[in-house]
């Protein structure tokens, strides 16, 4: 089941023994930057009586027929493959754990993969490793809809849950263009962000627990359905996020809101990113708890909706747009604060033209033309992708700082992304690989981003791609020594 | 500063040099259960040479006057007492940085200290460990008002930040009796809850960066201002709640929600335990996104509260009472909405009576029912507190059983707490300290507690009296072998 909508990523990754990932050298499958690709360390390679092993433990469920193994050698942007030539879909826990067990005495690299959906190269083998598949985890546990909490197993699709969830009147904390493949496990795997981090926070608060396999095999149990646990240290945080390097997450529980009975879109087109800022200050202030979602894309961007998915812009032409959601349990009361702060931003000139939606149909048509950007931009040529977390204030600039740098050597430069959360999507696209218009975007965009003390990888997680430039949201620390005010004065 | 309103807990806290803390043994000062106290360690004692390095980095700020450190070395509920013979005032990282090498080359046992308001003995020495107090760590170094984003020093003391972000439209994310004590470094080495954790959420959540100084002086720089990033483990997670054992907080940088411009608290009473959990349930659904706190306190909690502090019920007497608080941003909305949930529980016979409070003092009048039972069960006798973690369906179960058990044995027998959370705190006191009622209620509370799956540490961290119980919030893992739905058929 895939989605069409795949803005961001989500994939649990990563084989164990670390430093042991790079790109498959050899035929014409696609290929990521070298400088990205660490040697094959020496693991073994999988022989006849290891397969016999897994065909045993796991019968019918050790995949070895090359055609089924293809589309799991390769990530969802076709930018790495890997060679691995088994993958395992374990059912249970235990099977994760006999699995690994067996792996790591046979010194065996496993790739642990979930909805391969990730933008990052990290959801695929680099070489031979045995890819260790979560799709057949996909178990709801259980679910408390006292508390909202709901536990399940990691292979999950994250719009299963949506569903299971929306018929007892509550929602998954998280919401991303990938829903559709993507698994609750990878989510965790790589912290996904995406579009309701504004609204309901990140993984780390809304996960209460996780069970993980450790590459040995034992399995650590932190799969608590409390809101509140002080008893010693919360282990559990470090996995979150920690894209598949230190264990398999095999469940998860989860703390999920109360399903809003009104939800309202707004698409706004604005002249300047200044007043793109303006409107969310003045959003924040009169949709207060009703704001969910604060996105934008820029002019660009709809350029390439509109020439590579036919996609109509729903308003008229701005420098950059804007799309609110609003998500309460009033719709007047709802209807009435979006009313408000619309007549507010068109009475200051904050917003040249917009339109809103609360039907459904219509619901989704406009948030569509944010969440397919990423899919528009797979049609463009060859794509460089950059996920950035910036002071809100300094977002664009990097986007016209770039542009203006590239000139005609890139097809497309475009930026969108999550305003609420200071996140930036700086996408350049060219006709083909270019080694050296990827020589003109990096380092710069890593140097331009660490020099605001952003983040290099704000919700896709390093992966292949960037495993090498981990440093540089490290490189120059946010110094404070003259505080601004003594409060105690 | 101290504030009247201190029924939670948060501390900086415990010594480096894991299990080296217990009670000071000789002396007429209070005593705790001396099974939770450790031997000293071999730890090096203080020397006039220790002291004058100390003079030399701190002037002034060295304090050795046994006046000035007898409150230091008492924890807020004069429970357990130290003997330490020397404070030391930081102001800055390196100074803490300073302390910390010197200590650790030397051999020193260090206590840091915030607020000093915990309920779990973790704030104040056992033996004769160095005070580290970050009590002049009081500075604000930057705020964001556009992302909301604060960063400060660790002993920033909460109700300061509340008031400095108040005057900027900004709230802090947690709030708790102690405020006006406590400090933000004590609140994220407890990782303290409170009364907003079922709005906010969590400090695993809304803290964004962490400054630590570790047991050797190396400072670990985590203090970034993202909202998003996911460039390797996020490890500023292990130090929340973890009592001060893994280093020293020394600054912080949060995540603060906007100032609501409408505020409203309800107080009601229900005749049992079952209604207001389903008073709860109508709550999240017709309040949704304005509930910001949903409290308990039993009609035992109430008497107290009448006895010991002379504040008069506001309704009529019932024998569970409910503390709801709304924060919006369209006082109209909000008071609409809360007037059809009052008609909706009324109707359906939840409710027995109730008030509205939308004005200040009164908003601050029915808090105090709920914030000051802690400090009527100090006048009510030596009291045993816990801190429990429960499915909230079980939440008052443990307090009838808990009665029943004890019987006449007990003075009070007093249950409150934060229903959205699931966290009961559970209070006996006896008219002095009593081994006899001590041996009745224990290890019976935690056995109680690990058959539920539930935490015997919730809000308030192991500190020094719980620290040999940890193993009751690991002993039964919850498992769930049978899926209640297969979500792919």
């Amino acid at each position: 089941r895939t989605s069409s909508r795949c803005s961001f990523l989500p994939n649990s990754s990563l084989q164990f023994g670390a430093g042991a990932r790079k790109l498959h050298a050899e035929g014409n499958g696609p290929k990521s930057s070298p400088a990205a690709a660490p040697d094959r360390l020496p693991f073994s390679r999988v022989t006849q009586e290891d397969l016999a092993f897994f065909k045993k433990i796991l019968p019918g469920r050790t995949i070895t027929d090359p055609d089924l193994l293809e589309s799991s050698n390769v990530d969802w942007l076709k930018s790495v493959k890997g060679s691995s030539e088994v993958m395992l879909r374990p059912q249970t826990t235990e099977d994760v754990s006999q699995i690994l067990s067996y792996c790591n005495s046979r010194n065996l690299a496993v790739n642990p993969q979930g909805g391969n959906t990730g933008l990052t190269g990290g959801s695929v083998p680099v070489y031979d490793e045995i890819i260790l598949s979560t799709a057949l985890m996909n178990k709801i546990l259980a679910f408390d809809s006292i508390s909202g909490i709901l536990t399940c197993q990691a292979g999950c699709v994250l719009e299963n849950l949506s569903l299971y969830l929306e018929k007892r009147d509550h929602i998954m904390p998280l919401d991303l263009g990938a829903k559709g493949s993507c698994q609750i496990g990878g989510n965790v795997a790589t912290n996904a962000g995406g579009l309701r981090l504004l609204r309901y926070g990140s993984l780390h608060g809304t996960v209460l627990g996780l069970e993980v396999v450790l590459a040995d095999g034992r399995v650590l149990d932190c799969l608590t359905t409390l809101r509140k646990d002080n008893t010693g240290y919360d282990l559990k945080q470090l996995f979150i996020g920690s894209e598949g390097t230190l264990g398999v997450i095999t469940a998860v529980s989860i703390l999920c809101p109360r399903r809003p009975t009104s939800v309202n879109v707004v698409f706004l087109g604005c002249e300047t990113f200044e007043q793109l800022l303006k409107t969310f200050q003045l959003c924040r202030g009169m949709l207060g708890e009703i704001l969910s979602a604060f996105e934008f894309l820029d002019s660009e961007c709809m350029r390439l909706l509109n020439t590579h998915l036919r996609l109509p812009n729903p308003i008229s032409d701005c420098p950059f747009y804007v799309v609110i959601e609003t998500s309460g349990s009033d719709p007047s009361h709802d209807g009435e604060k979006l009313h408000n702060f619309l007549e507010e931003a068109m009475a200051c000139s904050l917003v040249n033209d917009g339109t809103v939606a609360t039907e459904e149909t219509k619901i989704k048509a406009l948030w569509s033309m944010r969440e397919r950007v990423t899919e528009a931009l797979t049609h463009d040529g060859f794509t460089y992708k950059y996920d950035i977390s910036l002071p809100v204030e300094r977002i664009y600039q990097l986007v016209t700082d770039m542009r203006e740098r590239l000139g005609d050597r890139a097809k497309s430069v475009v930026g969108y992304g999550h305003i609420g959360d200071g996140n930036l999507h700086l996408n350049i696209t060219s006709p083909a690989k270019d080694p050296a218009l990827l020589a003109a975007i990096e380092p710069f965009v890593y140097e331009w981003t660490a020099s605001c003390q952003g983040s290099i990888s704000a919700e896709h997680g390093l992966g292949l791609k960037k495993r090498n430039y981990i440093y540089y949201s490290y490189a120059g620390p946010q110094r404070h020594s003259q505080p601004i005010q003594d409060i105690t004065r």
